[in-house]
């Protein structure tokens, strides 16, 4: 048992708009041996969401913003180095909220910490596909957004860590699935995951255009959204929506970095009409959920029903560029940042 | 059994924007003697309801447009004065889509024609409270917005046919109550009904000030929003709305007759966070509570615990004006026309 150095990631300033490089400082802290009930750990991969860009407002929300000069959170695995609490072991993998960091200690429920069993998975799946942003595809399509055979689902982000697995449950489910993503490369992705339209939103830079494409994908209209992006795909998929068509709001990553008020939908009044369900929802709400989930997810991994794509970046010192890449498109499937 | 005549309405052009009298004409036909299976039946109230505005566009919607030059349509209640179909007798009171008329002669099934039990309500109270309006209220309220007793409920057009009947089902439920109406008198009525706040929307003409007011009626936030009118009560609604709040969206009357697409909320990535669930509803969908609902209501109505407001235009000429008026906020209660 020995002090060992962690570099971290803190908020240097609050964003305005798109963050920037400079938003971020990081530096190094040492990391002490374990006190009773603590346990050591070096991070092995953390995990960089687009939710975190609503932590960085200074503002009442669903989580506590957070605080200038304090070390960031998020997901993160890794490996308990040197345990002084009697649940963990030297060498056990766990899955915590200390993330933007090497290393920590720490009691194991001030930051989240769970030992994980073993899946047959790579570690970083459960940042991904098996871990949080699975969950949230699963809950969202599931429970929220009420799936069932035969739907026909659109999906936003579908090149993204949820929507790239939200477009293969509903493959799984017998589902039409249309999803939408940006540029060839996400496109061809989405389309080898099963959906069976893809949109290419970059190709659709107007509503009217957009809300062709879709129509054009769903003469018949859609049974169920599931919308990571809002703005325009949410407008559109309310003008095709059939009636008691059920939304899930995951997220609104087209307006995270908005500096103005940006208008709803323009054709709100559908909701009426056509007895639409809109329903947000946040992942940590569903987190019973959780065991069938993790059956689910492994035996669909297994028998080769659900693949999942992951975009790697190297080395504590990416963290907050492979950060501001999520809203530079430049993520498919997880963005992750291997560290150690 | 003889031939009647009957003064009825028809759609002279489809309105553009606000609809004008000249929208509309007034012709007399004769109502002739029931054939075998029919009913001629005297209309004695009609409805007037925003929801007629959206038929008189020509677009596919829950119910089809109403056609240039026939006869407009919508709820009435009248006596049978001649019957050739065995279920109904000479005196049986009747209600029937067939309004805008005096009188009529058709197969009730193809007018959706009732035999209504002896209730101990008076004949209109079949058009507002104890009709549709009022199933309208009690669905959104108890099933679509999901009410439990101790919510903090909020009603737009809270002195309308609707709105009414929400602010004291939900007062009857032990909910608190905030609604929200159009001018000294209306606000005065909504109080007496029961509303623990009372927000005059027409000293609030910014949504800022719209949203102080309700912030101020209910600092802890509401659990429920009854929508009548869409646009800034709707983002206040929002805003205001505390975690997993429920929106029964009924109808946008500010949107009804407007020109230009009208945009939504500029708070809509507050679904996300708070979990919130918007769900549009119209009332054809849950005609299966109309036993209980009609039940709780005469026992309402009857105890005393469930008011009604009415406001009655006279003979079958006034109809369109009827109509306008409630655009224009000119009735308190339900609006209706008493016939013959």
């Amino acid at each position: 048992m020995t002090k060992i150095t962690s570099s971290e990631w803190a908020l240097a300033s609050r964003p305005v708009g798109m963050p920037n490089l400079s938003d971020f400082e990081m530096r190094k802290t040492d990391v002490p041996a374990p006190a009773d009930g603590e346990i050591q750990v070096r991070n092995s991969w953390m995990s960089v969401d687009p939710y975190m860009r609503g932590r960085m407002y200074d503002r009442e929300s669903y989580v506590p913003p957070f605080q200038i000069g304090e070390t960031l959170q998020g997901g993160s695995v890794g490996t308990v180095v040197a345990s002084a609490h009697p649940d963990f072991s030297e060498g056990d993998l766990v899955s915590s909220m200390a993330g933007w960091r090497e290393a920590w200690t720490a009691a194991p429920a001030s930051v989240g910490a769970t030992k994980m069993p073993k899946t047959g998975l790579p570690d970083s799946a459960l940042l991904g596909v098996a871990g949080m942003p699975g969950l949230t595809a699963y809950a969202g399509l599931l429970r929220v957004a009420g799936l069932k055979e035969g739907d026909t689902v659109f999906v936003s982000g579908a090149a993204g860590a949820v929507g790239s697995t939200v477009v293969q449950i509903a493959k799984i489910r017998n589902c039409t699935v249309i999803g939408s993503a940006g540029g060839a490369d996400k496109c061809a992705l989405v389309r080898e995951l099963g959906a069976d339209h893809v949109i290419d939103y970059k190709k659709h830079d107007s509503y009217d255009s957009l809300v062709g494409a879709l129509k054009a994908a769903a003469p018949k209209g859609i049974d169920v959204y599931f919308d990571n992006v809002g703005g325009d795909h949410l407008q559109a998929a309310i003008e095709v929506a059939r009636p008691i068509a059920r939304f899930a709001v995951c997220g609104m990553i087209s307006q995270y970095n908005a500096t103005e008020p940006v208008p709803g939908p323009y054709n709100m009044i559908q909701v009426v009409g056509k007895q639409l369900s809109i329903r947000g929802f946040i992942v940590s709400s569903h987190v019973d959920m959780q065991p069938q989930f993790l059956k689910d997810m492994s035996d669909w991994i297994q028998s080769g029903k659900m693949k999942f794509e992951e975009t790697v970046m190297e080395g504590i010192e990416t963290a907050p560029e492979a950060f501001l890449g999520l809203f530079q498109g430049r993520n498919t499937g997880k963005m992750l940042v291997k560290l150690g």
